[in-house]
Formats: C-alpha cells, sequence, structure tokens
C-alpha cells in the first residue's frame, strides 16, 4: 500500500513524525508536507507564486519533501509531480489541536484530506486535542493506523472523507470511539487592538470556543467527553431545498 | 440598509468599485477588502501575525479599509471591530474570474460570504467570468444589486449563501438568469518543472478546467450558455449516510 502523509502544521512538527512511524508498518510512506507551519489556512492553493521542495532527512534516512506551499498544494504536488503512482490514501495530521465544528471550515489539515478526496483518493484527517508539541501521540497514531488498514472495509464512499479527532488522554481513559457528525461549536470573535512602537494600531484575533452542542455525537462534544471522534464528512454545497424555492421566482 | 462590501482580488480591483457604485442607492455601504489580490485562498484566516488597517480615498472621499489578510479576516475585523452595528447583508466580489464547480472550494469570494453566513447574515458572491480588469462589471453589479434589494423575498434559510455567476457579455446577450446546483466541473493539474538561475528546480501551478457536467442546472454549464447562475450553496458537510453505516462497525 502506497500512503502520502501530510500535514498543516509543518513537516518538522512532532504530529507527522509519529503518524508516519504508526504508518510504515502498513506500507511505503511517503511524507510531503509544508516547510512550515499553515494553521487556519483553509482550503488555499499557492497560485501567483511557485513551489519550491526541499528534502527533509532525520537520523541518516530520507524523511520526506518538504514544500512552501500550503497542505493542498502539497497534496496536488505530490500526485502531480513528486510520486510515481498515486498513493492508495492519503492521510492528514497528527494535527496539534481539535479540528472539530466551526473548526473544520478553515482547518489546513481537513483540506488536505479534502484535496486528496476531489482527485478521488481516500483521505483521512486525524487531530489531537493538544497543542503541546510535546503531548503523546500515539492513540492518534494507532487509530489513523487502524483506519488505514480496514478503510475498504468500512464503505467510505468515494466523495467523502473521515474527520478523526483524539483527545489528549492516555489510552486506558480513552473510552472508545463515536461516529459523529460535525458540531455547531464556532469562536466568539474578538480582536484585540495593540499600538505598535510608532503609535500605529494593529488588532490581533483571539476568540473564545463556544460549545454550542448538547448533542453527544457532534464532534466536539464526543471528545469532550473522552471519545475519539469519527465525522464522516463531505462537500455536497448545493443547497437543493433553496434550489426548489428560488425557481418558483427566477 | 447597511451594506458589507468586500473581496479577495484586493481594495484595488475594478469589480469591488463597479459593485459599491451600484449598491449605494440601496443603504450606506461599507467597503472592507484585502489589500491585496487574495485568489484561491480559500476560507483561510490570519491567526499567527496581527492584521494591519489603511483607509482608502478616492476622488477625495473616503473609499473603505484595506486590510492586510484575507476576505475571512475583512469579514470578521469588520464585524467585531471597524462597522459600529452588523451589517444587514454582505456582498463579496465583483471577482474577476468565474467561481463555479470546483473552484468554489478555493474561492476567496465565496469564503467571504461563508464568513457573513457563519455570523449568521445574509451573503451575497458575484463573480463575473472575465479576468480582464476593464472588463463591464454592470450586469453583474445590477444583478447583485437586484439580490441584495429583494433578498427577504427570496426566502434564503440562515445558513445559506447565493453565489452568483455572471457571463462577460453585454447585458442584451444575457439569456436570463438560470437557479444552478454547484457543479462537478474541477482542474486537470500540471506543475511546470522550470529551474532558476542557480539551477534549482520550482513548481509552477497550471491546469485546464474540466466541464465534466452535461447538467444545463450546473453552474459552469448554465454561464457557458448565456445565463446568469445563481447556486443556493450551505456547509451541512457531515455525511449522514456515511455515519448509519460506520455506527454499524463502532
Amino acid at each position: 500500500m502506497n500512503i502520502l502523509v501530510t500535514n498543516d502544521d509543518g513537516i518538522a512538527s512532532s504530529g507527522i513524525y509519529a503518524l508516519t512511524a504508526a504508518l510504515r508498518r502498513l506500507g511505503t510512506v511517503t511524507v510531503v508536507a509544508p516547510d512550515r507551519q499553515q494553521s487556519a489556512v483553509g482550503h488555499a492553493l499557492t497560485v501567483s507564486e511557485p513551489l519550491r521542495v526541499t528534502r527533509i532527512w532525520r537520523d541518516g534516512q530520507f524523511f520526506g519533501y518538504a514544500v512552501s506551499g500550503t497542505p493542498a498544494d502539497c497534496v496536488k504536488l505530490a500526485i502531480a509531480r513528486l510520486l510515481e503512482t498515486p498513493p492508495d490514501i492519503v492521510v492528514s495530521g497528527i494535527n496539534h489541536g481539535y479540528n472539530t465544528g466551526i473548526n473544520v471550515l478553515y482547518s489546513g489539515t481537513v483540506s488536505a484530506a479534502t484535496e486528496a478526496m476531489l482527485l478521488g483518493i481516500p483521505a483521512i484527517a486525524v487531530s489531537l486535542g493538544s497543542f503541546d508539541e510535546s503531548a503523546d501521540c500515539s492513540v492518534a497514531a494507532q487509530t489513523a493506523a487502524y483506519l488505514v488498514e480496514h478503510y475498504h472495509e468500512l464503505g467510505i464512499p468515494p466523495k467523502t472523507l473521515l474527520n478523526v479527532n483524539v483527545p489528549p488522554l492516555p489510552e486506558e481513559q480513552i473510552k472508545g470511539v463515536r461516529i459523529t457528525r460535525q458540531g455547531q461549536g464556532m469562536w466568539n470573535d474578538a480582536y484585540e487592538e495593540r499600538l505598535d512602537p510608532m503609535g500605529r494600531p494593529y488588532y490581533w484575533l483571539r476568540g473564545i470556543y463556544n460549545h454550542l452542542d448538547s448533542d453527544p455525537n457532534a464532534d466536539d462534544v464526543a471528545v469532550e467527553h473522552g471519545y475519539i471522534a469519527i465525522t464522516p464528512i463531505r462537500f455536497h454545497l448545493t443547497d437543493e431545498e433553496t434550489i426548489s424555492r428560488l425557481k418558483e421566482r427566477f
């Protein structure tokens, strides 16, 4: 099995290292990841600049390709140029920080999986609920490996990806797996206004995440309750009901 | 009526100027737009840098705020900081180039409307099928003005936005309006490999857009046929059918 691994935290992140280690026993792993942190980059593509590719080595072994672009760039470039054959599956992560609720829309981790799905390749995004670079990624890595190994038994349709979120708990405290919906949790935004040394204002985004859901099957509620949340995601964006309404008018 | 106007081509684009001019007769228009081109930026947010805001003047009149960020940043910052009251509607555009088919997922123009929709505000994205900065934006601007004026009669639900694409034709050659679905059109990607003056390779994305649809109600087909395409878009990303299948397993 050929497995493409990417992320949005950048190729130097501990999460991608743990993920790669767990997947190597399942097949040939190729890492193509951003050369630096690309958080909240959404499903962005680099179109007005060229991409640079650097080979990264670890412990004397070739580790992977660092790309001067976004997670979606990495998947596109890997498939179009860097890989000899298209991968059988793409795994994005392990992200530091949940990609649940509204965050799915801003997530570079999910966008890499989305790009793979658009190109017809099975895809999994994996996130761990901790911003600590030294957090234990083993449960998240094992979960990813399990899903890769059993992907074809799960009956996931071609235009659907799996968005996996793992609580930052030791294995024995994980309560199990929940198949979840994307929750309604979102940010209460605020921008701090500060003054630079010249006295000119600048604005910095900060926010408080609100769990608006009480549904235990919402992704952000399930992880709070200690479950691994697996949400099948697809991009059928057309609102069919509203089409009927608008057609009466136009 | 308070109208917030933004785009992804940047505040200097001719499209946002034409849009603003058409909307001013309907209410108070505030422009908050990126200070430079932000194409294919997806639903990105700027989180690891602060945002700068510059006041832009045209013909001795205050035109709007230029923000050192993405379209989604502009909407968030406008609502959190720059506007005294939340806008009644957000209009994003007029983009130079269609946002149909797969492009909807990469579109900064649509992402600004998405951000407004997420914040509970009616939103319209408007794109013109021409990359020519001197293209006539009048049909697109009139269409946007019509939709803003009649928005509340259209029965659009709160979590749905309108994605409008206008062919680059004189008004008399436009065949009418079609209520459309997001098409299946996507890019056949290729990356050109070039060598820099140091002999090091770099990669540049190029692609050919494929209209995979024959459905006349697909957005990219409708505009090809000379119709203004209006697609209601929503972000219910959870694949409910796959949830049932996965629940049998976990």
